[in-house]
């Protein structure tokens, strides 16, 4: 291995990291970094946060410009290392070199949500009677983190609340689950639907403290009150790099709970967040697919008529691709940007949408995520541009090239709008046959349905509906497909659909060879014959893998969180826990339940938030960069 | 295609099953197929049920009769067609042998469930008031089917009843899961946990009619009182093809519900259920994997030193295997069924539970399956021949002739053995941990779960505790640990313990290929070295049709069954029809949730169960021998 080359690029990212980080900093003064539809700050704020200067945010800034200049000596330390080393890449320093810069990434893109003490969300303690007179952490029996019940002793305290006490306390939290803040819960009280729960909470002794009627105009009256204590939670380490790593894996699943007040959130941190989507995209566009070339599935994928001078994978040819497909990729941001301002967006959130969009992310910059926009215009435009990100690069050139067919004849591609029509014709049939919520009319239907389903194939994330409230076959239908992704060379996720293509060729080619030992017959894909052996095998064991992380991963996070985070029935916790896999290892972002859409990650353990982490590396990069980094032999020099 | 040699075999094990049919005639005199705890039986019966001849079940009787002439008609006229005909066993008439006969014994298997009218299990239905005037079976708007609520147009009915109401509904039903009947009810009316819940219903003017005060000492006063209809429901032909091939398949899975009371269930058919079980293994170690030979996971698989006169693979050899085998096998089922007879149980128990674990399969004689006998030596001894069971044959043929190293030293018996002993430690820990029912002290737990997992991973399914009241990580694992199944060449399903283990070694190569693509490393398995590169593709092209299959079917169960099968929140669906389809794909029996220990398959739609069917048999005969049936090009001579 020679480390020396892999620390100058390491080192050159470092650098360039420390330079975008200082595109977020103009979004710290509120005159630029301000929402389309603003909200209206409550009068007075809940305690532990500090109310900023409306019109700069200090903490936001001055956590870019620190962590900027960590990026900056960290990478001046690595390239001083790597000075005057031969630039000659062997795929071992290639394979290095792609899967640590994600690992560096997402560290450095941690540090300005850990130095800026970003709010994940509210978190309420509850104190058993003898635990009283203790100090706070340690003596916790029941917290209720973030937006859901997290029982973390469930066991131990359940004898001293009623059943009822439980239920309204977990009803609250769940109702609280979308924006979930104090306000959020005053908000609420105008809607009959919740008024009567919360008539009957405030008339519990226990609870009446924490609880304010309608028109008090305060929150928390102080840290603790009598057994309970509401306060802020900021972000952990585990919460700063599951964050991180979420936007630079273009996932999108997220820790906040809400995004929409600066007090808690700065928008200079908010646009850093949809930031890293952009540089996840780019690194997927310009390391992993032009650079690691073939990474995708096989040479076979990576579409034969690629423009270049040379044909034969050479470093110019690939320096060329590289520089061809991060000026398109930036190009579609800008073209999306400037569309959706001018469909009424501000600017801040223009961008910050775009960047969700084109590299398939889904971080938004308002609870509601894309559905917080009511117009149809806007929904059915990041439709199109999520399709168009999902689409492989190289037919997106040719479709820049005026060249239309080479796109529409393509196998892949096909299969692509195919499996995305066949999803929304079905999801749209039960759920108008079920009268799933918001499935009224036709219209409406195809609205929501068509958003939902491009943005899981594409594996972004947005959503405009709550898919949890649907119908089991939608649900389980919005699952699978995480399992597919978007085209390979494109910036979305998940398997791709290549791949998929490909298996059901060769499992069929499998059975006719069960009773016909010696046929011999080729792989066949569109007019093309594959004859490559390696990829016969290779698919087939990808799948295995992607099975067998899948499966140990569902094991460790059953066995990390506790069942009582499910409440008193946790038998869905087997099939959320399975959700948050497949969206993170696929890089989706939300899955079913609890962490669906209207959901977040945030009550997850540490332990569980690092391996989601991990997860979201994995499956960024295919799974073989990153788990090659973990044998010996791997490093050994040759 | 050579057909008349196939129709020659199929013939003779039509022939065949005509004679064992016969064997299950003396049970239907009552002094010989007697319980070893006979149900009490109520003084007033179920009305349409007509009350038997208390000695002779004449309607079994009948029916196996009848069911066994056409057997043996069948049978010469199959034998007669293929008279004469030159035996050369090549590898398309082996396959097509093996999987046609599985399809002729489902089909000639369910012919006496039929035609004695075994009951499946009450359904009660509901009528709306406008159609209170029409007749049954059309007008159903709510249905109770089995042991679940089945609310076939739950969108239609809702209006009409309170939430309360079909709450209570619910838990009427739900409670009476297990055993399921009128005098079920009444039982449970002395459980002061129940006697509320009843009040409460008996209050209900929709409901007085068909519930009765405890010592009423009637069940349904008719056939259809007001709104109500209580009856009881005969086998449908779905229905006796699912326990058919459940039997067969060796998997344990049932649609019925009360197996105790000779009025519903007669106990010379459910000696013929447990017997099919037995013919199901047989034919596994005689048909499958001596005759089909490697079939199991390729050559490697069949240990080399398998005894024989040649080691070529002849048909001597073959035959000569098959004997041994088929000796050991009986023998075995003899052994066990003195040992059972021994501790307490009646030769009719006895010998239908040796069927059940010897063949891995699971049917029992009572509702609550082993946990019935609440003895640990019954449930110790049934763990040992378990997992005896789950043991490659070859293996136990060394062991017979005293050369117990042979098995010790096996790598795929260590971790079959390891397996067992890791996921039963974790549960132990788990269980005792969360306090889960039954797991109280010590010796308690080890014997619930030991039990429960061996009875799992050999998918053999028996239950002594109900595992879908433990905690979430033990459910999970138990729901995993059908995906392993016991070893190659035994009467085990699943997947088998040396595919995974040969599926962790190849996956471990590939990452080493990852960035070393000329490395030349062969597949050590012990000492062995297995250098069948065929092999390298074909475990995990198996491991994708077992996800394809799984995928397929999955979505097929969830778009197949009412959501409304699940209650008001029908999240559970999901996971439960995934369980669903890995217990009857692995052969095991019970799953999760609706499909769990104290439930069965009755409520399934008939779609759903001939699904199941199918599944069963692919499951059990690897998949390859059913999936080459469905291609022509199988079909056409050569």
């Amino acid at each position: 291995m020679n480390y020396r080359l892999v620390s100058r690029f390491l080192g050159i990212l470092s650098v360039f990291f420390g330079i975008f980080m200082l595109f977020s900093l103009p979004w710290a003064y509120s005159f630029l970094g301000k929402h389309t539809d603003p909200k209206v700050l409550p009068s007075v704020l809940v305690s532990p946060v500090v109310v900023q200067d409306p019109s700069f945010e200090r903490a936001g800034f001055n956590a870019l410009v620190l962590s900027s200049m960590v990026c900056l000596m960290l990478g001046a330390t690595l390239m001083t290392f790597g000075r005057g080393v031969k630039v000659q890449l062997f795929r071992r320093e290639a394979m290095a070199i792609v899967g640590l810069s994600w690992f560096l990434a997402t560290f450095l893109g941690a540090l300005p949500f850990w130095l800026s003490g970003t709010i994940r969300g509210p978190s309420v303690r509850v104190f058993t009677g003898s635990q009283l007179g203790q100090s706070g952490a340690s003596a916790t029996v029941l917290v209720a983190d973030t937006n859901w019940l997290h029982w973390q002793a469930w066991n131990r305290v359940q004898g001293e609340f009623t059943g009822e006490q439980i239920e309204l306390l977990q009803l609250l939290v769940a109702n609280n689950a979308t924006g979930v803040s104090g306000y959020r819960i005053e908000r609420e009280l105008g809607n009959p639907q919740y008024e009567s729960v919360f008539a009957e909470l405030r008339e519990m002794p226990e609870l009446k403290p924490w609880l304010i009627a309608p028109g008090d105009g305060v929150y928390a009256p102080a840290d603790r009150i009598g057994n309970y204590r509401l306060r802020w939670a900021r972000m952990t380490w585990a919460d700063c790099l599951f964050e991180s790593q979420s936007g630079f894996s273009t996932t999108g699943a997220t820790v906040l709970s809400d995004l929409e007040d600066p007090n808690l959130v700065p928008h200079c941190i908010l646009f850093w967040r949809s930031s890293s989507h952009f540089l996840g995209g780019l690194g997927i566009i310009v390391l992993f697919v032009a650079v690691l070339g073939h990474g995708s599935a096989g040479k076979a994928l990576m579409r034969a008529e690629m423009p270049g001078p040379s044909k034969e994978g050479s470093t110019e040819r690939m320096q060329h691709t590289a520089w061809i497909f991060a000026v398109m990729y930036t190009g579609l941001n800008v073209i999306l940007t400037v569309i959706l301002w001018l469909m009424g967006m501000t600017w801040f959130d223009a961008i910050c949408h775009a960047f969700g969009t084109m590299a398939t992310g889904g971080f938004s910059t308002y609870n509601a995520s894309l559905g917080h926009f009511e117009s149809p215009l806007i929904q059915y435009t990041v439709t199109v541009f999520m399709v168009l990100a999902g689409t492989n690069f190289t037919l997106l050139y040719f479709l820049v090239m005026l060249k239309p067919m080479a796109l529409v004849k393509d196998v892949e591609w096909q299969t692509y709008i195919g499996i995305i029509f066949v999803t929304t014709a079905v999801i749209i049939g039960m759920g108008m046959f079920s009268n799933d919520p918001g499935f009224d009319t036709f219209g409406m239907s195809l609205q929501y349905s068509l958003f939902q389903v491009v943005s899981v194939v594409t594996t972004t994330g947005y959503g405009t509906n709550d898919f949890d409230q649907w119908n089991q076959l939608s649900r389980l239908l919005l699952l699978l497909i995480m399992f597919i992704g978007g085209c390979a060379g494109s910036t979305g996720g998940g398997m791709k659909v290549i791949r998929h293509l490909l298996f059901a060729k060769i499992l069929r080619l499998e059975v006719l060879k069960a009773y016909r030992p010696r046929l011999v017959k080729p792989l066949i894909l569109g007019q093309q014959i594959i004859d490559d052996p390696a990829m016969r095998r290779g698919i087939p064991v990808y799948f295995c893998f992607v099975i067998g992380i899948f499966t140990a991963s569902w094991i460790a996070v059953v066995a990390l969180e506790p069942d009582s985070t499910w409440g008193v029935d946790p038998t869905n916790k087997l099939i959320d826990s399975a959700s948050s896999i497949a969206a993170t290892l696929h890089n989706i972002g939300p899955g079913l339940g609890t962490v669906g859409a209207s959901t977040n990650y945030g009550h997850f353990t540490s332990h569980s938030k690092c391996l989601f982490t991990v997860l979201m590396m994995l499956g960024r990069l295919e799974i073989y960069p990153i788990l090659v980094l973990a044998f010996p032999s791997f490093w050994r020099s040759r």
